[in-house]
């Protein structure tokens, strides 16, 4: 039986960055991803909140695989922007990603990104970005 | 003697996150700055070039510098968006960012980003954001 | 009686743009707005759908009074990001836009565009940014 | 003879928005652009400035032709985001947009506006974008 979500979480596992940062995927259909993180120390920057780039990294990946739900596996983040709203402290990052749009090669997708501290959950940053089929757009670079 | 980048050094050091992926900093001064990154497995994705979420971070680290090199240093990233232009392949990914403007409580500033493959660059992703205060315009959340 | 659609209105009409291209609110409460645009030739680009720099004035305008709501009405844009979706035909373009959070200074907000077209709206182009007070975060350039 | 210019001259002359508006084009080369815009009262924002959605307007579409320059005419702008760095008052706005990446379906742009006024010129606003061919990527919308 074809089983999305177990799909996406061994994607995710082929990715060493996603593996080193410990990234997890709890939902994956056709348009939506929801990825998590557990916050530890050495993701921080020195204010102790969570590195403006580890949020930027769960974005992206959560917007590639929202984007790649509808387009196949072999997509990139092709571009995104990210505002940070607040400072994330917490237990554990989730970013949920949605696809608005797909045509042939791009899909156009949005995320959420909550900070989970002591059961409740704060948005603390947004993204919106595109993605693209991997090696027809940008892979004759 | 005030040296700056020692000064900037140390920041990036109390950084917990740049220390796990460790970035360096090359030159630092009013305006800009460059970082370095060494490129190694565990900062990839499943197809062999470095993770998406390692240029950002790069990025939005290298535009908080160059913010900060003007605004002090209680600064951080508001937002920023990236165009990844080509898969990023080498031994080193090098992040110039440069503060185009900068008023009292806000920078916005630019960042190329290269990766460096025996001895050549190649430009492989293009970055744009704001710097602001902390705890000013966003730290009443 | 406080009116805050009305004062909206006030606001609008004194944009000489905005009058020159014949935009209208039609919604207007904390941390939202409705912007409409009848749709002319005049505002087409060579292809006969409506210019991406119309779709762009009427998110920017729509962000900054989603944001204006909450922080007053001295702000301007400081940066925004748009995605174009779909080509623009119809009779109308509407832009709905909300502030996700206000700090003191800054409110990060997000717009939705929308072609109506008999009487059926199709989503074209989707748009995210940040609003600042006027005079103090970029007055002093 | 081929006269680059000419040509886009003479499809700048084809959106009848560019014409309610004014815009000439003043350099068009492989991967770069010229556009530039008189500045009149009916541009303004209720401030007295050039209206963001001006600015917005020049970039998007100085990004498209710097883009389209590569990719072939048939372009639309996927993309882009803009920074507003200082109200622009002036005689003249003067948009300069290249090409850094052009791949078979995509290129990224980026443009620098600036106000022109007693015949200073002053940067006021920063955009970069993704530029798309028609009809592939978005075009089965």
């Amino acid at each position: 039986m074809f089983d999305m979500l177990q799909i996406g979480r061994e994607l995710l596992a082929l990715q060493p960055f996603s593996c080193l940062l410990g990234s997890e995927m709890t939902a994956f259909e056709p348009g939506r991803v929801t990825l998590t993180l557990a916050v530890r120390t050495e993701l921080q920057q020195q204010f102790g909140f969570v590195h403006g780039g580890v949020l930027s990294y769960l974005a992206d990946n959560a917007l590639t695989f929202a984007g790649g739900s509808l387009l196949g596996p072999e997509v990139v983040t092709a571009e995104y922007k990210i505002n940070y709203l607040r400072p994330a402290r917490g237990e554990r990052l989730i970013a949920r990603a949605e696809a608005l749009h797909a045509g042939r090669n791009l899909a156009v997708c949005r995320c959420d990104l909550f900070v989970d501290k002591e059961a409740a959950e704060t948005l603390c940053a947004v993204a919106q970005g595109t993605i693209t089929l991997l090696g027809r757009p940008q892979g004759d670079a």
